[in-house]
This record gives C-alpha cells, sequence and structure tokens, in this order.
C-alpha cells in the first residue's frame, strides 16, 4: 500500500462502501419481493431498514470530506481512462445526492416503501382511491427532489428525473424519436394486423404447463445463455425483475399455468438484465464506472435477449425440442414456424409487460407523456385514471375494464421511479441498434444461437458493451459499438423486416 | 415535535438508526444461510456487504457526536425509567464499540464471514488443515478486540468477550455455578444410565418422514405456540437458527426423514427465541432498551419452551394426537408415556446441538475450558482436536471419529463468536427458574399447555421477561421474576424430578 493515500484512493474506498451498502439495499428489496412475509408490520420494518441505508448511504456523499476529495481529485493529472471515468461517476451521483437533503431523500424512501406495499393489496382489487393518496406523497417528494436537482444540474424537473436513471438524457433527445415513432406506428400496424389477419392463425400448446415443468425448462435456458446457479437464482414475484448483485443474481418471474410462452420469455428477458451485471468489469465491483451504463443500455441488454435473440426462428428452432421435452408434449403447434408466429403476434393489449414489441412503444409514450404532465401540473392524479384511459383508447384503441389493468398494473410510480419509462424503449431502439452492428460484425451469431450457442453474441457483448461498464457515457458506448448515435430507425427497420417482409 | 431536541432525544434517532441497520444485517445473515447461492464469489460480495454494515453501525456509536450527547444526557434528570435505562445501554454499546477501531472491527467482520464460507464446505470433509488459518485469522483478531476491550470495561480479556452476549457476565459469576454442575453431573448421568438400562427401551416410530410432513407439523405447532406467519418464515439451513428482526421472524431447522423428533423439538426450540423477539416492548423497537436482554436470557426462552414447557408429559398429551395424524401413523409407540420416554432419553453424545438436557452442560464446559485457554494462550490452535478429544473422553467418555463430528461441529467459533458458549447453560439454568417460577404464580399453565394452550404461560412470560425489554439488568430480571438470584440449584432439582424420580 502506498505510504499515504492519495484523494482519489480514498474517494475509492469511500464508493466502494457506499456501493456495498447499496448491494445490501438491493438484496433486502429482492427479499422484500419474494420472502418477505406479508404482513403490514414486517413491511414497515422493512422500509425503516432501508430508509436507513439510504440515509447513510446519503450522509457519504454528503460529507463535506467526500466534496473536498472530489474537488482535489480533479486536480490529478496523472489518473488513468478508468479512474478518471470513475472521477466522473463519482461527481455525478455526488451531483444527484447533494442537490437533496438527508430529511428529502428518508421521506421519499419511506413514502414509496409504504405506497409500494399497499400497491400490492389494493392493485388486484382495481383499488384506487385506497392507494391515491400514498401515491400522491410519493409524488410530492419527487417532485420536490426533481425541482431541487433540476437547479443542481441545470435542466428541467423532469430531465432531472430521467438523468437519475439514464443519464444525460433530456427530453430533448427523447421527443423526435418518440415523435418518429408515433409517426410510424399506426400505419404500420394497421398493415401488421391485416397481413396477420390474413394468414391462417398459430396454433397454441394446450395446457396445463405445471409451474415445476415451466421453472425446469426456463432453468435450461439461462444456463444456456451463461447464467450460473452458483451466484444465482430464479425466483417468483408478482412483478418480475432482475435484483440482486453482480456476484449474487436474483431473477424472478411469474408462471401462467395455461399458458408458458410468456413466462418463457419473461425469463429469458431478466437473464438478459442478469447476464449484463454478471459480465460488468470484475476489477472495478462497488466503484460506480464498474457499474451498468444507465437504464437505457440496460433495457437494451434483456431486450436484445429477450426480442433480438429469443423470438428470433434461430433461437426458436434451437429451443423447440427442448420446449416439447419439457412438457411432454408433440404434434404440429411445436413447430418452429408456429411458434415464430406465436412468438411475433401482435395484438394491441392493456397489459405493458405483456405487450409485444409493436405496441410496447404505445405504452411507453402514454406513460412519458402522463409523467410530463404530473410533475409539470398540467393534470393532477385525480385526472389519472380518465386521462390513462383516454390516452389507451386513443393510442391503441383499448380501454381498460378496471384499474389493476390500467393504471395500477405497473409498481413503479408507486414505488417512486418517476422519469424511468422512457428508458424502455430507447432501450428497445438502443437493443435492435446493437444487434445490427453485433451480427453485421460476426456473421456467426445467429447461426450459432441455432446451437443454443450465445458464446459468439457474448462476446461480441462481452468488448463492446459488458466489460466497459461505465467507462463512456451512453452517446459515446452506442457511438463507438454501432457507428452511429441512437436514433429510431433500425428499431423501425427491425419491425418492418420481421413483420412485413 | 419538540421546538429543539434534548439530547436525549436526538440519541434515540442516532440509535434507532443504527438499530435498522442492525436489522438490515440480520436480514442478510439469514439469507446467506438459507437463499444464497453457493458460489464462493457470492459469499465474498456478502462479506463485503456486511463488513459494510458493520463499518457504518461502528462509525455511528464513534463519532464524537454521539460521545457528547451521551455525556450531555447522562446529566438530564428529567428522564423516565425506559428512557434512563435505555440511555444505560446505549453507553454499554457505546463502551464495546469505541474500545476498537473501525479498523479492526471491519477486519473481524471480513474474516469470520470468510471463516464461516469456508467452513461450510471444510465441515462436512473434517478437513480441519484448510480451516485452520482462517480460525487463526478470526482468533487473532478476536484476543486484540478482547483485549482492548477488557482495558474499557476493566475485567479480564475472557470476561470482556462474554459481556458481549451477557452483559454484566464475569468468570467470577460462572465459576462456581459449572463448578456446582460439574461436581453434581458424574454420579447423576450414572444414576440415570442405570435407571434407564433398567426399563424397558422406548418404541421408536419408524420411517421415513417425509420432509414436508415434518414441516407442515411444524408448522402446526407453532402457530399453536402464537407463531405468526403473517409476521415470520420457517426455513431450512444447515445450522437451526433464529434470525430476522422482530416483526419479521426468520426461524430455520433442518430435517432428518429416519427421525423426527429432533427436527421438531429444534423448531420449537427456535420458536422460543423468536416469540421472545416477538413480544418485545413495541414502543421500544429498534432501541437498545427494546432488544432482547441479552443471551443467556435469550437461550432461557427457547429452552424453556423445548425443555421446560415442551418435552413435558403435558404438552406430549396434547401433541401425540397430532403426530400420528401427520404422519398418518398409529401404534403403541404413540402413546404419551412412550413419547415422553423418548424424549427424556438420556445418553452421552458427540453432537451438542443434539444433546439431551442433562448432557449438554458438559458440552458447554468442555468449549468454556477451550475457549478460555485460547483467548489465555494457555493453548494453541494446533492443540485444538486433541485437547477437545481428550476433554469429551472425560467429561462423556467418547472420542469424536472426525473433526465433523468433533470440534468442527459448531459454527461459532468460525464466524467469530467467542465467549458465547456458557450463556448456553446458564440460559437451561434460568429456564428452568423461570419455568418453576411460573408454574408457581400459575397453576393452570401446565394443565392449559396439555390442551395446546399457552396463553396463561405466555402471559406470565410477557409481564414478567418480554414486554421488560433490557428495562432490567439480567440479574435483576432473574430475581424480580424468581425471587432469587440465578443459581443451579433449580436445575438441579428440575433434573432430579425429571430422570430419577
Amino acid at each position: 500500500m502506498a505510504p499515504s493515500s492519495t484523494s482519489y484512493e480514498k474517494l475509492e474506498k469511500r464508493f466502494g462502501r457506499l456501493l456495498a451498502l447499496r448491494e445490501a439495499a438491493g438484496v433486502l428489496h429482492w427479499d422484500a419481493s419474494t420472502m418477505m412475509p406479508e404482513g403490514a408490520i414486517s413491511a414497515e420494518a422493512r422500509s425503516e431498514q432501508l430508509a436507513a441505508l439510504g440515509t447513510v448511504c446519503h450522509e457519504i456523499l454528503e460529507n463535506s470530506e467526500t466534496s473536498d476529495l472530489l474537488d482535489e481529485a480533479e486536480g490529478l493529472n496523472d489518473l488513468g481512462a478508468w479512474q478518471a471515468a470513475n472521477l466522473r461517476e463519482m461527481r455525478h451521483m455526488w451531483r444527484h445526492a447533494t442537490a437533496v437533503t438527508s430529511d428529502l431523500v428518508e421521506a421519499l424512501s419511506k413514502a414509496s416503501m409504504a405506497c409500494e406495499t399497499k400497491w400490492r393489496s389494493a392493485r388486484p382489487e382495481s383499488d384506487y382511491e385506497t392507494i391515491k393518496p400514498l401515491l400522491a406523497e410519493v409524488l410530492k417528494l419527487v417532485k420536490e427532489s426533481a425541482t431541487a436537482k433540476s437547479e443542481a444540474l441545470k435542466c428541467s424537473s423532469y430531465d432531472a428525473l430521467m438523468d437519475e436513471y439514464t443519464p444525460g438524457l433530456r427530453q430533448e433527445i427523447v421527443d423526435p424519436i418518440f415523435s418518429s415513432i408515433e409517426a410510424f406506428l399506426p400505419d404500420f400496424l394497421k398493415s401488421v394486423l391485416e397481413k396477420q389477419a390474413a394468414a391462417p392463425k398459430p396454433l397454441l400448446p394446450k395446457g396445463p404447463f405445471p409451474q415445476d415443468q415451466q421453472q425446469r425448462l426456463g432453468k435450461q435456458l439461462m444456463a444456456k445463455l451463461g447464467f450460473d446457479f452458483s451466484q444465482g437464482r430464479l425466483d417468483i414475484s408478482l412483478h418480475p425483475f432482475s435484483g440482486g448483485t453482480p456476484d449474487d443474481l436474483r431473477i424472478t418471474t411469474r408462471y401462467d399455468e395455461e399458458d408458458f410462452t410468456s413466462g418463457l420469455m419473461g425469463i429469458l428477458h431478466e437473464t438478459g438484465h442478469a447476464l449484463y451485471e454478471k459480465n460488468l468489469p470484475e476489477k472495478w465491483r462497488r466503484q460506480p464506472v464498474g457499474e451498468a451504463r444507465g437504464m437505457d443500455v440496460h433495457e437494451s441488454q434483456s431486450l436484445l435477449i429477450e426480442m433480438q435473440a429469443c423470438r428470433s426462428k434461430e433461437f426458436l428452432t434451437y429451443a423447440a425440442p427442448l420446449m416439447k421435452a419439457a412438457f411432454k408434449s408433440d404434434g404440429p403447434e411445436w413447430e418452429v414456424d408456429n411458434l415464430y408466429k406465436i412468438y411475433t403476434t401482435v395484438k394491441p393489449g392493456l397489459i405493458r409487460v405483456d405487450a409485444d414489441e409493436v405496441t410496447y412503444p404505445a405504452h411507453v409514450i402514454l406513460r412519458y407523456n402522463i409523467e410530463r404532465a404530473l410533475i409539470g401540473d398540467d393534470m393532477t392524479l385525480d385526472d389519472l385514471p380518465e386521462v390513462w384511459n383516454e390516452g389507451l383508447e386513443r393510442l391503441l384503441g383499448l380501454t381498460p375494464p378496471d384499474h389493476a389493468t390500467g393504471c395500477m398494473q405497473d409498481i413503479h410510480w408507486f414505488d417512486g421511479a418517476w422519469g424511468y419509462f422512457p428508458s424502455y424503449s430507447l432501450g428497445a431502439m438502443t437493443a435492435a441498434q446493437f444487434f445490427d452492428a453485433a451480427t453485421t460484425a460476426d456473421s456467426n451469431i445467429l447461426p450459432a444461437i441455432a446451437e443454443g450457442d450465445f458464446a459468439p453474441l457474448y462476446a461480441w457483448l462481452a468488448k463492446n458493451i459488458h466489460g466497459l461498464g461505465s467507462l463512456y457515457q451512453t452517446p459515446e458506448l452506442i457511438e463507438r459499438a454501432t457507428g452511429q448515435a441512437l436514433n429510431g430507425e433500425i428499431f423501425k427497420q427491425h419491425l418492418q423486416t420481421r413483420y412485413l417482409n
């Protein structure tokens, strides 16, 4: 060890502790969704624990020594590229943290946990009136936080919220991309639906598909993708997610015994998230530069696996015999062309997480518009159900019969995650752009997937994305990997090719 | 809220956060033993997380503001009895924490986690040589910590270790009690074994007893005892324990499909621990005075349930028909007198956690002697296996065939818990003393248990122990509840009555 640590080394130690505490919070969140008993009193105690963790994390950043060390380290001129990027990410975390008070952080954490917990029981009942005051409290605190951060980051309140999930994301980036998709979608969707209506319907495999068989198949395919069960688990939760830590991956799914197809793709989707975490640079574990690069890139990794790789004919060629074996079934419904038809069926629906990739952006654009309006005080929570239903009618021609399948369907707002939704669709576009670049660079990627071999794909991902952590900021990462800035064009081409050609 | 907080109120806030962080660590420990994947890399990450938590907890105590607030609060003269006791307990935590440096705390936490993890794989292999260097590192750091604390607490190093688990416990208290038991045991054990040899052997119910049936029966009896599954869980781990938090109780057991009897009593034992936690004063959650009163009293609660209440003829009268139903079995082996014979069989054995209540103190005295010798540098870890085997031969006439059933059987030393074992046997004596006082005060307690009704027993426990948290120091708590100081006499009477009369 050096005789006396430099400011940079001291920062590494400090942020290492901070990120270990965030990992602890990650495990507690996973536990709350999978293992924690259902009593309200348990949830209250968990909320106290997470609030305390949030507070000490916040205090590490807000501590004046941290600020002094950052100032000092920014004057060093002998930092390597990774160290310099690490320092840049530390400063970014510091900006977010110091813009808001500890009290606000603690209050928001408690309000979110309380609201999320209540949502778990109110959602099945479509009970919007019960959840509304708790959501109002969350929204009030989110706005307070957004206002404070908008000053620190010199951007709008809504931009400040998006920046928490995808650093540097701004409405001026999102608006043109979403506008071009909004302009493209109606005619395209019409053509796809007409084409599908004219073709014979796919044959649906007949259930029931027992949960343990679905789970076994899911685990088999996870392992093929490179998921290591000595460093991770698959469990069940109401809202599937990828949690835990890079060295202890905890993904969840939910099973429908009548229809295995969506549960299986859910598992592959979360596996995409998990393998991004697993393959982050080990040398930089629990350092900001070693973390995943924002939520849009994270979502691009799950969608690249689910939408680009695993809904391909190549993957289904590999998976079809495994599915037949898992469910001890046979017949024409298990032929690859039929499975491909099932997995590329487009059908406007109420539920975002069940949406196909064509209608998905409509769900996100709905939420994006509502979020901006709520944050900008252009509407209130009293209006939410009505605005939601009107928006969905306009975008997809559907009206939810209840709030459970309407504005209460997603955990995110209730859990305090605002400004998060746009990253989902930006992730889909980023995924299309990455997969196009990967398969162009290595023409063996798709043929290998047809044999259940994901190694060529993961080699490209490791080199161009996973192994880079947060070394580059998102625009540079995308441009280096794909040769162009993020745009909606490759995504649109992908949809054209898959659904109309 | 008062216009400006007093020093005492500030301390409550500070310690509330500290204890919420310890609760978080409790959940992470439970997860590590039950859910965490087996890969070494997951365990390493967990060790980083727990070390970071330990460090921030330590820093809260060691912070100079905490010291100033304690000094100031100790000058207040308007504190209520609970507040004053809370302050006393805060000071006690502070003394332990400030006696050692953050670096030492962190090093010990990491070394313990690494050693415990390795122990999980080395123990089944009886591989003492592999674990020895990791144990040596733990022991070195434990000694360092004990030396520092002995100065702060003005007691011997070994006393300082015991004080962490049972505040105020000193060799001068333990030695006379253990001496009297050591003097009593040999002749008593001989008489019991002779008596049992002369009587017909109990009939053993024939397995297998499928794990799910054992678990169902266990949960049924847990519920009867008052365990609320909306605030707790029952899982499986290598070494059964009671963990989690008072509002989210996590107990574990292990099942032997050939013999349900010990797994079932294990569940009832941990339920005793868990219900003590659950019934601690809610008003003082996450405050030092609201916590359980030391490890000896904690163990007294598990042993009171297991040894005093549930191995009684009364409880077995209630449980026998439930056992028969659970295992769909019938016959003379399920008669109460036979079950009572099984549950009061005395047989010297190698494994502490499987020991009957007569031979159990011998296991503890063995460990007590070894611990003091290792801490006092009167022996080294090289000698451990031999000293262990010689000691067991002398005390119980047995020699372990391997280290797995010898000196590697318990998790505690490998996990950094030194000075902990004496509390087990002191707990047994405390349990006997409490149960005697309870059944004398309310003659309905045992008849109610025969009907599966634990309410009268829990009423006495709530009033005299559980609801008091850490209001009184242990000697005062015992004296108030039983009218006399802790001694071994009532325990010896209990053994006489149960095994020779």
